[in-house]
């Protein structure tokens, strides 16, 4: 296959408006650049990215729209000046795939911080003008240096949900050093990031509770993903029972929801991590000076933490909990990625589904 | 003089209902215990504190209130265990006057965090019951753990508003590494504590910048203050130009105030201390998130730190911007407070007012 064929038949699902209906649509890659690699993706995680962006939650949708942020699949040509990938590697690519890698960030690996901007996957500018496609496609072109190995034997379904919902947690674990066992983790929302904090915590050594709106996930929480407790939110009892108990709490909730209880269970000088996007977030200015307590922001990770993140996943055998769906059902997996009816993370098998 | 002479004749001066307004008021202080130090107080610092309890603005209010948690003055005897002090020296007392002395943040001399509670210096309920008695008044008995040394020479009315203006804003400038010469520091608000922010950023080697509602503090925050900005916070080109451009902002600011536009002031994994009181706290998770940007919170500081901070200011000859009243003067004074209308500090001359 030459490089000129396989970039001008890439076959993806787009949204063509607001209504965020998703459908087959036909586009061009990019011709394969010096430092380029073009991938043949297997699978692509689903992410509420996904949702916001088919619909234009924002307002800043540009159509048509082909979504798809937790990348996986298979090299299958590289640039001439490719060092990092051979063909035939497995490789996975995340939320971002351009920054200008001459900035202080950059130089730093966390590119997402990129003082001109990173490009983000889809829906994204890039230096060049064109608007960025993602991963419910079969191939992508992308820049070495936003690529990442998997390992062999890491299935490659698995390691779609690492790349955005896995390094989102990761990073602020690890920024605000929660890998020291015997530490206090409390995750908020128990989905794709939720449940992947709760992996995280668990092999890093610590006490891990779950807080979550309903009761209907306990038993799998406890059993299944192994944490070490369970709170369903609204229980003040159950709150109050653990006031100034732990050291970090990860909240990956974007539904609206009240701080300050979260605040007061935190220890002395503890910290909420805030990965998710409620509309606002609101708190008693008590709540954060009386014990010098911090509320911190995270996006996503650098280019050198994520494959970091999915080299500590393969090695410690941690793996997403995985609904895998074919193309055809990404349009019902959307919805109910908005109805919170899933556990805890669709996977688009692209490989066999979309043809 | 005995110490039962001593201890029976304290005056000061009291609210004695909501409507906050002081008068003569005469009291007695504890029997000195083998650990305690009774000063003979020669000034105190008057502080937005002072209003909030003795207006009960919190309904936590206990009558006679005496106010006043920036004490400075000369150590008149001591206890048959005190090792610190001695008959002499000159001591100050700050927001805190007890603690357990047993968790692990009174053995980290973080006594302000207490498992059991700290007892604040006025308003607040003693391990034995009494409602303590601040710094409006002629003397005061203190464990000597709460007390601090004066370095000889620092002037005794100076002193007083380190102890809480002071040492409020140092904190969490050390804890954040503020200390680093370079680094770009932005005040919100010009009162007790900002002011001193401005003084330890300069002494520091910081850019210090500051955000004052109103331009009528300009001139002589750059000259006689000297600040390198001065930056009226609803001038939205002004603030547009410094987006992306601070490490740290401290805001001092107890009225409410939006918080989106600071935080977009910030670097990339900047952080804003909040050490004032607004009603609320409110932002855009955008505005934390990108940019994994951090809101902590702080108040006082342990005891190392306040006389680590004391010693500093003294080295460094770093001085309040004072304006010494009279006790008569107090309830103006206060009134003054409230419609911010002081520079930067009210210190009341107990010594040569209150007899």
């Amino acid at each position: 296959m030459s490089s000129k064929d396989a970039n001008t038949d890439c076959l993806g699902w787009a949204a063509r408006d607001a209504s965020g209906v998703l459908s087959p649509y036909q586009f061009n890659r990019r011709t394969l650049g010096d430092n380029d690699v073009f991938i043949k993706i297997s699978h692509c995680g689903v992410c509420y990215a996904d949702v916001i962006w088919s619909r234009n939650k924002h307002g800043d949708s540009k159509y048509p729209l082909v979504p798809g942020h937790e990348i996986a699949g298979i090299v299958e040509k590289i640039g001439s000046n490719v060092h990092r990938f051979n063909v035939g590697d497995p490789v996975g690519v995340g939320t971002y795939v351009n920054s200008c890698r001459d900035c202080q960030y950059c130089h730093d690996g966390i590119e997402v911080y990129c003082v001109k901007g990173s490009v983000m996957t889809f829906n994204g500018v890039d230096y060049d003008g064109t608007i960025t496609k993602g991963g419910y496609a079969s191939s992508i072109v992308v820049h070495e240096r936003y690529c990442f190995l998997i390992p062999k034997g890491y299935p490659l379904a698995s390691a779609a949900p690492l790349l955005c919902a896995g390094i989102t947690v990761y990073s602020p674990m690890m920024r605000h050093k929660m890998n020291q066992p015997g530490k206090s983790l409390g995750v908020i929302g128990l989905g794709g990031l939720g449940h992947m904090a709760v992996k995280f915590g668990k092999a890093f050594g610590l006490n891990v509770t779950i807080f979550s709106t309903s009761a209907s996930k306990k038993e799998e929480a406890l059993t299944l993903l192994g944490a070490d407790n369970f709170v369903v939110s609204s229980d003040q009892d159950q709150m109050m029972a653990l006031a100034r108990s732990f050291d970090f709490i990860v909240d990956t909730a974007s539904g609206d929801h009240p701080f300050d209880p979260y605040m007061s269970l935190l220890k002395t000088s503890g910290v909420l991590t805030l990965v998710g996007f409620p509309s606002e977030v609101k708190f008693s200015p008590a709540s954060l000076n009386l014990g010098m307590k911090t509320i911190s922001g995270s996006i996503t990770g650098g280019t050198k933490e994520t494959q970091e993140m999915i080299d500590f996943c393969a090695a410690n055998k941690i793996y997403p909990n995985i609904e895998v769906i074919p193309i055809e059902y990404i349009n019902e997996a959307l919805q109910r990625v908005v109805n919170k009816d899933v556990k805890y993370r669709f996977v688009i098998d692209i490989e066999n589904s979309l043809k």
